[in-house]
């Protein structure tokens, strides 16, 4: 299980009907799943995110289709291009994430590990920083 | 939130980036998420399911293409065709399940009320009809 935000590659159980993967807390997820969102009728001009989480844990499965995920936290900028629902993506608190250029048809389904709670939200880059990454920053030099 | 298996109707949250859509226990489906498993890679000649529960709750999700569930209970046979992520599936405890015609590139999210348990399954028609069934059609008789 991740501990850090990153890909996670699931296990896929296949035979002659086709290919099922679960997913239970404590198992391949670092969390108790509390909610479940998805994404879908994605238009591939608008990108998706912009914020970070105080708190929140959550594992995006991209189920059909493809989008390109950037994602910003202490450890630097990374860019994740899903197109596998075999590979996940951890996204742990202190993570901003922007979503973009969406295939048609792209569905992302979201495990989330607490109910919707706006206040858990950052939704301005500069709170961001400041928040998550000068800290570092600083603490670490 | 549904007591008997059917349909879930789910509000769709739109914009101009497309539709959202979140599930939170107590909320919109009748029980606790433990586990969330999906099937993808589909094989429309083959069917899927043939099994009831005795106690597991799970919600169907078609989150693209399509497929059609047979599901058979105390209260008779009915025929569902799912092709819309906004239009779940909830399927309680003591429901005979056969999923099938599934369309390329199908796939379906299930969010079940416990963790995986073979002692839940009940894989074999003659004992979930004498189990759920027949007793149910004796006593209401």
């Amino acid at each position: 299980m991740p501990s850090d935000s990153g890909v996670i590659p699931f296990r896929e159980i296949k035979d002659n009907r086709g290919s099922l993967i679960s997913i239970e807390e404590g198992r391949n997820i670092p969390f108790t799943i509390k909610r479940v969102y998805y994404i879908f009728n994605t238009n591939g001009d608008k990108p998706r995110g912009f914020h970070a989480h105080r708190e929140l844990k959550q594992v995006l499965i991209c189920m059909s289709g493809s989008c390109r995920v950037r994602m910003e936290d202490a450890n630097g900028k990374r860019d994740y291009y899903l197109d596998n629902p075999a590979t996940a993506l951890y996204i742990g608190p202190g993570v901003w994430r922007e979503m973009y250029e969406f295939a048609p048809n792209t569905v992302i389904v979201v495990l989330a590990s607490e109910l919707y709670d706006e206040n858990d939200y950052i939704r301005d880059y500069e709170t961001f920083f400041r928040v998550f990454i000068k800290r570092t920053v600083v603490s670490g030099g």
